[in-house]
């Protein structure tokens, strides 16, 4: 089964950390957590209506890190879609998208939201593996904070309806090894420095956006694995 | 062409109604109508952020009937589905099945959101051509007004055919290139017989799943060639 968690980075505004609750409360998620946020109290409470245990029983931690801890899969949110193909990663899905393809996933998926106005930093965009942007007017592009959390976490509801088979994903650690021997790959064929990071970041969100179940992950691992392997003792060969 | 009103009766909460603005703003909505509303000032405009004109420009009228002047269509929100043949008038549709039920709608459709934790009344339920209901939660299916409004406006304005930013993806041919050159890794790679045909087909479907732009299937492309190329010559190096 699919479990979601909300987390919302460094949010400035308890009332919109109530708004999140109550919306989170009127489409069955429980599982919020708070990432350095501002203080919550009677003002967010009074914003979550009938979601106050939502509130209560959210978790605040420090790091982004902390927070998807667990997780299978992290998303992350963006207001802004830089256009041009280069802009590898702001090439974001739909919530619509997002819904459809999680729809046989197994585990834990971290929602990443940003601080209100600020949104997601190039660091912390960095490090999800897809992105999502709800589509909006070109000339006021960005969502109230609530807003954006309550329309992907609907998709998600009303995508819960059609959920049939489940097939297991690969692990964090499963997908950061993956990662680690694409990077051995590169190292292998003597990619140009300049150019490795993007490509590392490219390959991590085309894999993030295909969602790959664990034996997808284990047969490509092997086929890059073998290929850097053989790479590396063809350079150990005395020429 | 058909365009949309958004009505709000009787809002107690100018916050909410600021994010309405808001909203509407995001999903290039314009024609507000408050009924009998509460005091407009600083908290509204602060919500409303960049949508501050849509509040400047709302109609405030008396009564649901002036409100609704002018317009083909009457649209009910409501956040209760009282079960039951008799209770003909809360036999709602959903926001999407709104959008597309209205798509080729030609004239001014109003959207009535009723009172924050009242919704509308009997009588101006009756009073609409048809309602909405937003599916929810069963244990709390009341959603705070302005998440009301901004998900059936987001339902609309996506039926509207806007979408998530257009990136030139790759071309069939492209991508066919691709799958041969992953196919040359394979064979570089001595990967065994009985599997290949398995993880070339497991390869386009990730593939096909991540929907990769131009520029990512060339990147992706160049690392799996070069490899394959590496692989090669090693091979032919005498030992």
């Amino acid at each position: 089964m699919v479990v979601f968690r909300v987390v919302l980075v460094e949010p400035e505004h308890e009332g919109n950390v109530g708004a999140v609750a109550r919306s989170m409360g009127n489409f069955a998620f429980e599982d919020l957590v708070l990432v350095d946020p501002c203080t919550i109290g009677e003002e967010a409470f009074k914003r979550a209506k009938h979601a106050g245990h939502i509130l209560e029983r959210a978790t605040v931690v420090g790091t982004v890190d902390e927070a998807v801890k667990g997780c299978s899969l992290v998303v992350g949110t963006t207001g802004i879609v830089t256009h041009g193909p280069k802009h590898y990663v702001r090439i974001p899905m739909s919530p619509r998208d997002l819904a459809a393809r999680t729809a046989e996933h197994d585990g834990r998926i971290a929602l990443l939201f940003g601080q209100e106005g600020l949104g997601l930093t190039q660091d912390e965009l960095s490090r999800c593996d897809l992105l999502v942007h709800i589509p909006s007017d070109d000339a006021y592009p960005v969502l109230n904070l609530s807003h954006a959390v309550t329309i992907v976490i609907y998709e998600l509801y009303l995508a819960e309806g059609h959920r049939t088979s489940r097939v297991p994903v690969s692990s964090e650690e499963e997908r950061e090894l993956l990662y680690k021997f694409f990077a051995d790959l590169l190292e292998a064929i003597d990619y140009p420095d300049f150019r490795r990071e993007n490509t590392e970041i490219m390959f991590r969100r085309m894999m993030g956006r295909a969602v790959p179940t664990k034996w997808e992950f284990y047969t490509i691992m092997g086929v890059i694995g073998d290929a850097a392997k053989l790479i590396d003792g063809r350079k150990k060969l005395p020429r």
